[in-house]
């Protein structure tokens, strides 16, 4: 048995810092829950002179990556320098030197996944990643384990805190997405470059993530159909409460038949649904399975501490195991590494559901009919129509709410609709979803 | 190494069908994801002839306790007859045996836990709980593990579905408790005696279970508490929906500086609070760490399916230890047994807060002035009162709001009020919780 778990962590920046805080300040708590000394015994980035404002042994900081692989007492080592590479060949090193990784690394697990997974299960090492779903919040933990009896139908949720922060600010305030946008970067909400995740790449990679877990199928980034927010206005937000809906940015990923749904999509849902009301920079997750029925796990899903209590939670959860030497004792991905399925994924054109347009069209008689020709010919019947003034010089903007539709018939109608000369701009598209009959489907 | 896990089944009831109806129909399931082949090997109850719907391979039926006892492959045994005997003889039975339990009973728990946990530890057994709180969320898990980096200050939540049925349908509806009780018992929604669901005892066996994992001290029902919600009436939710709160039966458990306040009680929550948007027979759990900040777990907290979930997950769980040798690698109460605490309890005149009153007074002149001088008297102070004019014949309701008062001194003005001469029936009390002054306290 071994006498103690010594970690290497590779990256001091944000969350490498409440990471680290934990790690020393809360050593006595940690290692007498996990029953063996748990030791931070180096950290290593570029920047080692800032202060992070805790005391740091200077002795645990360096520059040499090298420090950390050539080091045989580290049994575990943390990336959290985020981004492809050089992440990617670090836990390569570190798993192909036998030592177990713990990551919050969403893009590089939804990226190279696979290949990661792999390497591990060659090792019998064990990549801990559930500071890479949620924050704090134990999702991935909750799927592989809590929900082990289940099998998943219905994995959904607002998975990226900046995007919900601007929506929900939208739906209060009524005011544009940039302005909000930029009072978020301004205040330390969202980030300078906040492009994955107002475009759905963040949650994006979650949802690609939980999909491994919940349907057992490999996924990547690449088999999520996405789009983001940042084309929504107040007058959509102002329509949706209207007619009883919050809009959000939601990931749903579902079996269906023998096939697995993934999308990304800002989304109307009904506010009296309990994801409707999860407002600001806060995350919900919301599994269906089989047994359980549904559960949702609701917390802040990023920041400093949050994050780095889920990377210290995987670290305790290795440690324990390294105390039994039990390594992976549960499998990475829920199941063994090689049981993991080809993905079969159900084509976006397969959906039916009930759609939110919103089009900028000139103001000028006969439009209205054109438009709509061209979706009556696509067999998209609609429920109701508004034309507001407020528009600009060239568009005014003209709403409308279809029936039950076909998704391939709406991507072909709009292709036309967005060509046509009357029309402005590409259409808003946001889907309705009552989740009713997502629910009682699964 | 062990071949398989062989595991045998104590009851046969609702909860116990639910269980093997997983176990038989998911075993290759199950088996995969542990990694080992899980077997039912044995069901016992005094029933063995009913159907209980899906089939039951005959030779598994025993009404023979000592066919599960005495089977030296049997590994883990699982206890779902509830109740306090003889449910707590066979549980020991079986630790004394090196047999490991799985078990949903909260009553038990909650009034041996010391005894069955320690008699676990001593034989190097676990005691899978998971059902026992929640149904199928995983809570005990999220506390023991997801959350290991923490200290947990706070737990609150609605631990009970009936209850919360029961509210949330007077909310709804208007309609009186009994009416809806009655008819949610005729429904099958709630149980013939419903006495431990409505008078809080079966919640706060729930947050004394909770209180061991989360606070670290040795907690029993008899350190909590408790008033249930069996005088409520519709007035009291409609008071509350005009001060723009919904009345939830609510767990609080709090450490405050050495102490842990632990109470049950009707709570005024304010409706934009997630915990207020928790409706019909959902249960909430929310946590406040002091890393990972709050994390709120939803789902159905009773149930044949959802308690099977979590008690197959726990089975699972054992399982994959069995499988690595490495029973106990997460001690029962997530820290080793001889490390729990003693409570310091914070006795429930230590609080403070805003109160609702209901008195049933007389209807004559100078009975508001008798009233208000008690309770000028212990210093609470009014912030407003509202009488109307749905009474009895006996009594009117008259409705108080105060200011922030002391527990003590409410509970001795009340103590003497409600002695008055003019006050027919004990004053109904209802908590108002902002939670924010919870939340920021932590």
């Amino acid at each position: 048995m071994q006498q103690s778990v010594k970690v290497g962590l590779i990256g001091f920046g944000t969350v490498g810092s409440g990471t680290a805080k934990i790690l020393l300040e809360q050593q006595q708590l940690l290692s007498a829950r996990a029953q063996i000394p748990i030791e931070l015994v180096a950290i290593c980035d570029k920047d080692i002179t800032s202060d992070r404002g805790f005391p740091v042994p200077p002795h645990l900081l360096t520059t040499n990556i090298e420090d950390i692989f050539n080091n045989p007492d580290i049994s575990i080592v943390i990336e959290l320098i985020g981004g492809l590479e050089p992440a990617k060949s670090f836990i390569l090193e570190a798993v192909n030197r036998g030592k177990h990784v713990v990551t919050a690394n969403k893009a590089l697990l939804a990226t190279y996944g696979p290949e990661i997974f792999g390497a591990a299960a060659e090792n019998n090492v064990e990549i801990g990643f559930e500071a890479s779903v949620g924050g704090g919040i134990p999702v991935i933990k909750s799927v592989k384990e809590g929900l082990v009896a289940n099998n998943i139908h219905t994995v959904m949720g607002i998975m990226n805190g900046t995007a919900n922060y601007i929506l929900s600010r939208m739906t209060e305030e009524g005011l544009p997405f940039d302005q909000i946008l930029k009072d978020a970067q301004a205040h330390g909400y969202a980030e300078a470059d906040s492009t994955y995740d107002i475009e759905g790449i963040d949650t994006a990679h979650k949802l690609a993530i939980l999909a491994n877990l919940a349907f057992g199928a490999s996924t990547t980034l690449n088999d999520v159909d996405i789009e983001g927010i940042s084309r929504l206005s107040p007058i959509d937000m102002a329509f949706a409460k209207e007619l009883g809906y919050h809009i959000k940015l939601l990931a749903i990923g579902r079996a269906v038949d023998d096939e697995i749904e993934l999308r990304v999509h800002p989304t109307m849902v009904p506010v009296s649904h309990l994801l409707a009301q999860v407002d600001g920079a806060y995350n919900a997750f919301y599994f269906i399975g089989d047994s359980v029925g549904k559960v949702l796990l609701y917390g802040m899903g990023a920041g400093q501490m949050p994050t780095g209590s889920a990377v210290v939670g995987d670290v305790v959860d290795i440690a324990r195991n390294i105390r039994m030497n039990a390594a992976n004792r549960v499998p990475c991905l829920g199941r063994p590494f090689q049981d993991l399925a080809a993905l079969k994924k159900r084509p976006m054109e397969a959906l039916t559901g009930r759609y939110y347009f919103r089009f900028a069209a000139v103001d000028q008689p006969g439009v209205l009919a054109r438009i709509s020709g061209v979706l009556a010919e696509y067999s998209i019947s609609i429920a109701s129509v508004v034309q507001k003034g407020r528009g600009t010089e060239e568009s005014v903007p003209i709403v409308m709410l279809t029936h039950e539709a076909r998704e391939e018939n709406v991507q072909k109608a709009l292709g036309k609709i967005d060509n046509l000369d009357i029309v402005r701009d590409n259409t808003v598209v946001i889907r309705i979803e009552d989740l009713k009959s997502l629910e009682e489907s699964a």
